[in-house]
């Protein structure tokens, strides 16, 4: 039996104990262990502020830029590797497998990119200076320090490669040491790329360690200078947001969590414009893509009322596009979810839909052995029904929800989803478009529109752009991560310096052009 | 006996019982009562929600901003009255209410005059928009949209007046309806404030409202879209974030906390220095100004070990210079603390204080009858005591600590005080002043250098700007206000905006000059 270790305090540790199980979904076979147990979380957070953290600071703004470009080739490398590991842990497809390991990499070449014209100076000028007395003489300018903490990132099952470094890579460019826990279902790959980060020898020793397991007493040793990110349950994300140590010491805590994503038809997009099709396709790749289990997939698809039947039949027909089978097989496109409670929890949330909404294919039976479901559309009864607009089925799950054409009532029902981080709309008329945005926006951190003008260019609206905002407000945990430079955000101490004007100017402001 | 009203859903509405008395510091006596007691806290937020809300928000930001230029201009025509109420509640000097008073009005004219700027459009565009695709036909915006929730603001005791309007100032001109609780103990003035701002017609029915007295029930009402402002204790913030409905609905929650602010001598200023008089004065002044009742007031002295009894000599002169006597008396500079309870305290801490610091000056010994304390000067006998940079003694009281001279010497005690809002060192030596920033930085939300050549000009760095951030990492509270624009993040909520190129940048990219 495999075991997975940790690499924290300096070296790779194994936990203590039996440790628990890494399973093929596909096969149900165990196939690693890991755990933390008896790894001292005081002396993980020690390392990280004393070792990690002053050497990664030495380092300029550009130079961690270099880092991370160099640790996006070194994963890149592996590719071939990551990919079929994510087919054994996972159950993920080539393509599913791809989606997060390319995800990792991209995101580690564009911070890398992104932080490349930062300079050498420690620390970042915010906005311009400005006279603050009766003359120039007194002014002020803010900046943006690292703050001389660490991160603690508490990643997410279905994303094992992407989560980890799509947070380590805003962390690590401002300059502040990462504690990685990967989710402990699908933990293989994200202590593969662990591996592979700490071999590369590119990160000073300290900036990065991983818990491969349980985080134990980990948040109880952070302080002020600390954050917290977490990808996952609303449940857990409230345990953290109110973790009595965080509370106490204000202790940064960003969260990540459910959320009812919506697609929606606009009236005016007939069936031949190629919006319509882009509608369908983006759908139906939610759906079944990491077989459903992506925190930014499609849950709720509005659609005119009198246009139902003809989406129910294109999505059925596309779906037929997506062949549900072994992950390592070619030509798969829909693998199994990930774990056996993830099937478990999927199956009983379709059963929990199909009170409200009648279920056109698919359904809680599974198709196969294995954690498979079947790619399941619903059509709701009730569009009002609270259940479609709480209860994110964390699969290839999707309900169609007539609705009465306008922008306004489109937003209204988006809009009990309480918060989402991502929500959809295919339309040609800008005016709808220009209502529909303006009311779901307070709601959302990302609103995707999709026309025929750039239906051909269109990345999908699943896909998370490191360019963009990542986060939502409400139920999707009231999180905002990435978004080029302002994912640097979290991790610095905004600060105003006020002064004379020469020292202040020449010495904090924006550098010469 | 006087009794104040909320202004709650629409009216002005006594709360039931007794309520809490209102004290004259000076004399003892019970000036009014209030209570919220028996008022709907349910229908306060909805009607924010439903009637507040959607008035301000059909308003532009230009005449949210006009609006504000007349909150300002409405609340200076009653500076007189107010002075009036500050003395007979919060024992505040002449020269301390205007600092209260002149500070709301400031902040409102100042955020009038940011906002003017801001147009007509519902949202902010924030940074520049970017290319998605392979061409620039697929196009990234993001935009700042004002929240649909309400922003409940509970308001410390010591700035009744600035404190309830710099916090509103920042939320209307977003574009949220308010919901102020002024701290009880000091709640006239803030009464009298809310009156003028309710009598004006300015501000729209609903946007405004004023509880004053308990906040009841009141966290328990919000969700996802609305937030929480708070000044205060740590205690109460610790209890204020951690409340599990705000939790539980990811509500957004900032606040500002004690703070053991430092103010440092660096070993290069003379006696002879402009720079010397502004250190000593500064000191002085925030050790009197409003008793000492400032959250960024300094606590610690830190002067170079052979220079400490020429800077007690030179303090306890300037200290002579703010005589002590009843708040509405000509000439006097230093009233009594704010209430009974605030009193008790203070003498209190100065008693753990002197467990590890020589009393020079004052002390635990009210200095006559009434909330009086005498300035109280103390040289600490051991620098690396833990209370003294622990315990925020909230009155004039301050430590002298000795320190080495250097830059790091400086910065490892400044920072121990795990977060502020302000840190001030005077020094005409640009190498020790950067390396001073730059270490104190991470720690804090505001640097405050003062020099020689800056001295004739600089505003004393007890003062909160509306153009630099308030608010300070760790103990600080973990919060930021103010800022200009900056202000408006928490109100907000940033959204990326995804689709073709000439409706997201034609809609929502920045007008053009």
């Amino acid at each position: 039996m495999q075991v997975l270790s940790s690499y924290a305090a300096g070296q790779w540790q194994e936990g203590q104990g039996e440790g628990a199980p890494l399973e093929n979904p596909t096969t149900g076979e165990i196939v690693a262990r890991t755990g933390t147990a008896g790894i001292d979380m005081r002396a993980v957070v020690e390392h990280a502020r004393e070792v990690g953290g002053p050497a990664l600071r030495r380092m300029t703004f550009a130079e961690r830029a270099a880092m991370l470009k160099g640790l996006s080739a070194a994963i890149h490398e592996a590719r071939e590797e990551l990919i079929d590991m994510g087919a054994v842990n996972g159950g993920n497809t080539r393509g599913d497998a791809k989606f997060d390991i390319d995800g990792a990499t991209g995101t580690l070449a564009a911070y890398a990119s992104f932080g490349k014209r930062l300079g050498d100076r420690p620390f970042l000028t915010d906005g311009d200076g400005m006279q603050l007395g009766r003359t120039a003489r007194f002014w002020g300018q803010h900046v943006r320090v690292p703050r001389r903490g660490v991160a603690v990132h508490i990643n997410a099952f279905n994303f094992p490669a992407w989560g980890m470094m799509e947070k380590a890579a805003c962390a690590l460019l401002a300059g502040v040491p990462v504690i990685e826990k990967p989710g402990t279902s699908t933990a293989l790959i994200a202590w593969r790329v662990a591996q592979i980060v700490v071999e590369s020898g590119l990160v000073p020793e300290g900036a990065f360690q991983f818990l491969c397991g349980s985080a134990g007493d980990l948040l109880d040793q952070l302080d002020g200078q600390d954050c917290v990110a977490f990808t996952g349950s609303a449940a857990t994300g409230m345990k953290i947001k109110g973790h009595e140590n965080l509370v106490r010491h204000n202790v940064r805590v960003n969260v990540e969590a459910d959320s009812i994503n919506a697609a929606v038809l606009a009236p005016d997009v007939d069936s031949g414009d190629e919006a319509f099709g882009l509608f369908v396709g983006n759908v139906a790749l939610d759906m079944c893509q990491k077989a459903g289990q992506k925190c930014t997939a499609v849950r709720r698809v509005l659609v005119p009322s009198d246009r139902v039947d003809e989406v129910k039949a294109e999505l059925m027909a596309e779906l037929g596009r997506h062949p549900q089978g072994e992950p390592q097989e070619k030509g798969t496109r829909l693998g199994p979810v990930a774990h056996s409670q993830a099937h478990a929890d999927v199956r009983e949330g379709i059963g929990r839909l199909s009170e409200v909404a009648d279920v056109i294919t698919g359904g809680a039976e599974p198709p196969r052995d294995g954690c498979f479901v079947s790619p399941t559309l619903l059509v709701a009864r009730d569009a009002d029904a609270g259940i479609l607009h709480e209860l994110e089925v964390f699969g290839p799950v999707a309900t169609i929800i007539p609705y009465d054409g306008s922008a306004e009532h489109a937003v209204d029902l988006v809009n009990r989803g309480e918060g989402g981080l991502v929500v959809s709309a295919y339309s040609n008329d800008a005016s709808w478009s220009e209502s529909f945005v303006l009311g779901v926006a307070p709601y959302h951190g990302r609103v995707w529109m999709g026309s025929d003008r750039m239906a051909e260019q269109a990345l999908p609206p699943g896909m998370v752009l490191p360019g963009l905002v990542h986060g939502g407000p409400g139920r999707a945990g009231g999180g905002e991560e990435l978004g080029a430079l302002r994912g640097l955000e979290f991790y610095t101490q905004r600060t105003a310096i006020q002064g004379f004007k020469s020292f202040v100017d020449g010495t904090f402001g924006a550098p010469a052009e």
